[in-house]
């Protein structure tokens, strides 16, 4: 299935052109302190599995609402670097990229976070965080995770995904580390949905792409993935707890570049889906308040 | 007014010896999604401006509690690095520290995040994440905003403040970016409790040290900041908004060394209080879950 949020936190699944809204499957009470996580992705799988009798759902046309992002209350952002080969050799080339590192693996860099508070859905905009710096698009298979996983093996990993969806981490360059050129609001882009597992035949081998203003920049698939889905999930896991919601940003693959204020971005996953996002200047800020 | 989480998600106000249970004074309920950040520090100012009538408030010995996290619920973890010239010093001399890096000014390295999973109370234990690597203490001054926060300029920074905590950034060695190397489970250490901004005259004036098994291996003062607190609340709200609850962690001073399991590590801030934490050997991995 492909379930969305919309509306200012409704929670549909999307059939073609409808939404079938299922808003009221889901229990929505919390008390503070809440779990980690999302509480509507942890109850996803068994929603799912005990069989959403779509007929007798509210339905809307899905070109009448206003997507949001997936998971709205993750605990952590993820992000996977240097994970493509031809994305590697892209960065090294290109001293506007790298500022003077040298990509080598995955593993000898880690993963970086982004912060929860960079996160938007497709019907926002993506707002340049400096009017001066360079931003750059990058196109994402998206991993959200299902239930709570310490230490799980790459064998077992598929067992712990909520779903996939279409990302975009936009990316100021600079010598900054990833964590804070990642993060400005606005900055993690996720959508159009989440579209459970059953549907994904092999996560490991699914074109994606991004056009700017309808120029093909980035065409890869992740069956060039470094580090696959599972084997991701397992490294993660084994430095820090992950929480239904949480979401891994796969990587990256070549074709990065820069962005403009008015640009149109296009991003597309095979299977999962694709989403329209806009850039839009850099927000005025108050004098004295400097980055 | 010293703020504490305790037994199990109890909030206290602690005077000398006693703990008076305020949880009653809180609106706990809350519904998905959750607005950003911890419902309680949201809250704290208003309650703390209301007259709390400690008298009418159950009581509890405060040696008799398990303290937990002033914060229960943040946003994001922000880390300042190198805001201490004699720990860029170290730093710079060590090549176990620095991994072939040359540190140089916060601006030029950015703000990293620590995942929000890593978060621990005093009664906690820190359980090292790798048993081959080497992990580092790092005591600093922790700084939790109360409220919204975007473009603040360090004149308006000291009213988005909620309180004065003690913290330790945990560390391990090595190459990988910070954000990974800071965000195992258990390496973000806060406590005892959070003190309100009325009872800490100036934060950029506070002695700060850290013992381990008695031994002192950092003792400094915020006075040596680089960047004060207000110049970071402004820096940080530059890139991204900050909520209630989002934790900034000042950076630590000269001193850091490794911490072995068996090692108890005592955490002091002049004027905020004194936590007291076990370090414990690395949980056993499932087998196959390799980071």
């Amino acid at each position: 299935m492909k379930f969305c949020r919309f509306n200012k936190d409704r929670i549909g699944v999307v059939q073609g052109e409808l939404i079938h809204d299922v808003t009221s499957l889901f229990d929505r009470q919390l008390s503070w302190p809440t779990a980690a996580g999302d509480a509507i992705i942890a109850q996803l799988a068994a929603v799912h599995a005990s069989g959403i009798d779509l007929a007798k759902m509210p339905v809307v046309p899905l070109a009448d609402v206003r997507l949001e992002s997936p998971v709205a209350n993750p605990n952590k952002i993820i992000g996977a670097p240097v994970n493509y080969h031809a994305h590697i050799a892209e960065a090294n080339a290109d001293a506007e990229i790298n500022s003077g590192r040298t990509y080598t693996t995955l593993e000898a860099y880690g993963l970086f976070l982004k912060a929860n508070s960079s996160l938007i859905g497709p019907a926002d905009d993506i707002s340049l965080a400096f009017a001066d710096r360079r931003t750059d698009h990058e196109v994402e298979l998206v991993v959200v995770i299902g239930k709570t996983a310490r230490h799980v093996s790459r064998d077992d990993a598929f067992g712990y995904i909520a779903g996939y969806t279409v990302g975009l981490d936009m990316t100021v360059r600079g010598a900054e580390v990833p964590s804070y050129r990642k993060s400005p609001d606005g900055y993690c882009v996720l959508g159009p949905w989440l579209v459970t597992p059953d549907e994904i035949k092999n996560p490991d081998k699914l074109g994606l792409s991004l056009t700017v203003n309808g120029e093909t920049r980035q065409s890869a698939n992740t069956d060039l993935l470094i580090l696959g889905v599972a084997r991701l999930i397992e490294y993660a896991s084994a430095i820090y707890t992950l929480y239904p919601g949480d979401i891994i940003m796969t990587g990256t693959p070549a074709g990065v570049g820069p962005v403009e204020a008015g640009d149109l971005i296009d991003a597309t996953v095979e299977q999962v889906g694709s989403l329209r996002i806009r850039v839009i200047p850099a927000r005025p800020t108050v004098q004295g308040a400097s980055a």
